[in-house]
C-alpha cells in the first residue's frame, strides 16, 4: 500500500500539536510513542526493523540521497508522511539547527527472558534509578558498542525515549532491547542468574580489571550520586572497584559503566 | 584581614547582576571569572588552592558544618562575602534546586611547559575543538581520576568554565591544569614531545588495548562527529582504534577518551 504525503503549513494542525506533545513524558507514557530526529537515526531505525508511525520532513528536502530513500520506504510501508514548512519543522525540533526529518515511533519494551535461559556468552546491563537522560543515552550507545544483549531499567528511571536520551544514543535506542522492572521483581529475576552479577562499590576490594567474570555476566550500576542501594548490592555475586588517582572516589556514571562493560566484554571484542 | 559579610536582597543589585552575567561566555572571557555552585565544589576549590573572589550564600545557611567552615575561611581570606535572600540565590543558580552557596573564581590557564621537559611518567590529554560542555566536564573528571598532568584545548573549544562544564567536572576543574592553544602552535609544541602521541582513528589497525605506549604519553582526541583533523592525525606517532560490536563505528567522546586514558594509565592505577 503506497500512500501520498500530506502537506502541512499550520502550527495549529492537530497532528503537529500531537507530535509536539511527545516532548512531555506524560504524553509519551500515555501514547507509547516517541520521536527520533535526523536521517542518521531514521536509517538506524529502519536497519533495526522499526517502522515509524509518522514521518515528518521539510517540503523539498527529500529530493535525493538518504532522505529520498527514507521517504520512499515510508510511503511504500503505508506510513503517514507529513511534508511540512520550515517553521513547522522548527517547532517540532528540539535542536537549534532542526534536522530535515523526524519520525514518530512506537516504544518497544521487552519482557525479561527467564534468567536461567540467558545465553552463556551474553552480557546484560541493569541500571538502578538512573536519572540523567544524557547519561542513559550514552550508556545505551556503549552497550550497543559492546554487543550487550539487553538493558534493564530498575525502579524510577529517567525515560530512554526522551528527546535528550534518544539523541545521545545516536540510534542505539533502536538496537538494544530495553526492559523495565521494579526492584523487588528484579531481585527475584536475578535469583535465576547463572553467572556473575557484578556491581561497582566504593568498599569493594577487587580491581575491576583483575577479575575473571563468570558468564553470562550481568553488570549492575547504581544511580548517579547514591550508587547501588543496599538490596541490590546484596544481590551482587561480585563487587568491584575502579581504581582512581588522588582523592577522587567516583566517575561519571556513563564512564564507569563503559570501563566495566569493556572489561567484561573484552574477550569478545576484536578489530 | 577578616571582612564582614554584606547582605543583599535586591535582584537589581549591581554585584548580583555582574555575577549573573557570568552565565554568558563573552562576560566570562572579558572578566576572566567563572562561577562554581555548591559546597562540594567549593571544598574542592579550597583543597586545590583556589580562593574565590566572591562567596555568595543564602542568609542563615552557613550556621554549621561545611558551609560555616567555608564562610569562615572566606572571611578570613578577605573574600567578598554576600549573604543573599533565597530569591536572589535562585536567580544566580542554574539549577532547579539552587545550591545554598556559590563562589566566583578567577579562571586559571597555564602556559604549556616545554614538551621535552615533560616528566617521563606524565600523561597529557589534548582535545581538538571539543564542542559539548557536558562531555568536556566529564572528560576533566576522568582526567583527574587517572592523574593526568594537564589538558590542552586546541582551537575553537567550548568553554571549560561554563556552568554546565564546571558542574559536570564535579570539582575536577580545580584540579587539572588547563591550557589553550591554536592548532599550529600545538603542532609545533608536539615537535618536542618525547614519547607517544596517541590518536584514535577509524582507519587505525591497532587495538588500543594491545599497544605499549611510550612514556610520556599524550592522548589526542578529535571533535564530536568529525574526529581528528588531518594535520593532527599526521602529528600522532601512534593511531589506535577501540573495537566495537556490530556496525557501530563510534562512541561518545567522553567514553572513548576514558577507555583510552584508563588503558594508558593502567600501570599507575591501583586500588
Amino acid at each position: 500500500m503506497t500512500v501520498q504525503p500530506k502537506s502541512i503549513t499550520s502550527l495549529q494542525n492537530d497532528r503537529i500539536k500531537a507530535i509536539r506533545a511527545l516532548e512531555m513524558r506524560k504524553e509519551r507514557k500515555e501514547t507509547g510513542l516517541f520521536v527520533a530526529e535526523g536521517t542518521s537515526l531514521l536509517v538506524t531505525a529502519r536497519d533495526n526493523g522499526f517502522v515509524p508511525e509518522t514521518l515528518v520532513y521539510r517540503t523539498g528536502s527529500a529530493t535525493g540521497g538518504i532522505a529520498q530513500g527514507l521517504v520512499a520506504w515510508a510511503l511504500k510501508s503505508g506510513v503517514e508522511c507529513l511534508e511540512v514548512s520550515e517553521a513547522v519543522l522548527g517547532k517540532l525540533s528540539t535542536k537549534d539547527n532542526p534536522q530535515s526529518m523526524l519520525g514518530v515511533f512506537k516504544q518497544r519494551w521487552i519482557e525479561l527472558p527467564p534468567a536461567p535461559r540467558i545465553e552463556r556468552d551474553a552480557v546484560w546491563l541493569a541500571l538502578e534509578e538512573i536519572r540523567d537522560p544524557g547519561n542513559l543515552g550514552t550508556i545505551l550507545r556503549t552497550a550497543d558498542a559492546v554487543g550487550a544483549a539487553g538493558i534493564v531499567l530498575i525502579g524510577a528511571s529517567c525515560d530512554p525515549y526522551s528527546h535528550e536520551c534518544v539523541r545521545a544514543t545516536m540510534g542505539s535506542v533502536f538496537a538494544v532491547p530495553l526492559a523495565r522492572v521494579q526492584r523487588e521483581a528484579f531481585v527475584r529475576w536475578l535469583g535465576g542468574w547463572q553467572g556473575d552479577v557484578v556491581g561497582t562499590h566504593l568498599e569493594a576490594d577487587q580491581d575491576f580489571r583483575k577479575v575473571k567474570y563468570r558468564a553470562p555476566t550481568l553488570l549492575l550500576m547504581g544511580s548517579e550520586g547514591p550508587g547501588l542501594s543496599e538490596p541490590l548490592t546484596a544481590a551482587c555475586t561480585r563487587l568491584v572497584k575502579i581504581p582512581m588517582a588522588g582523592q577522587l572516589d567516583s566517575l561519571n556514571l556513563a564512564v564507569a559503566t563503559a570501563l566495566v562493560l569493556y572489561q567484561i566484554r573484552s574477550p569478545h571484542l576484536t578489530l
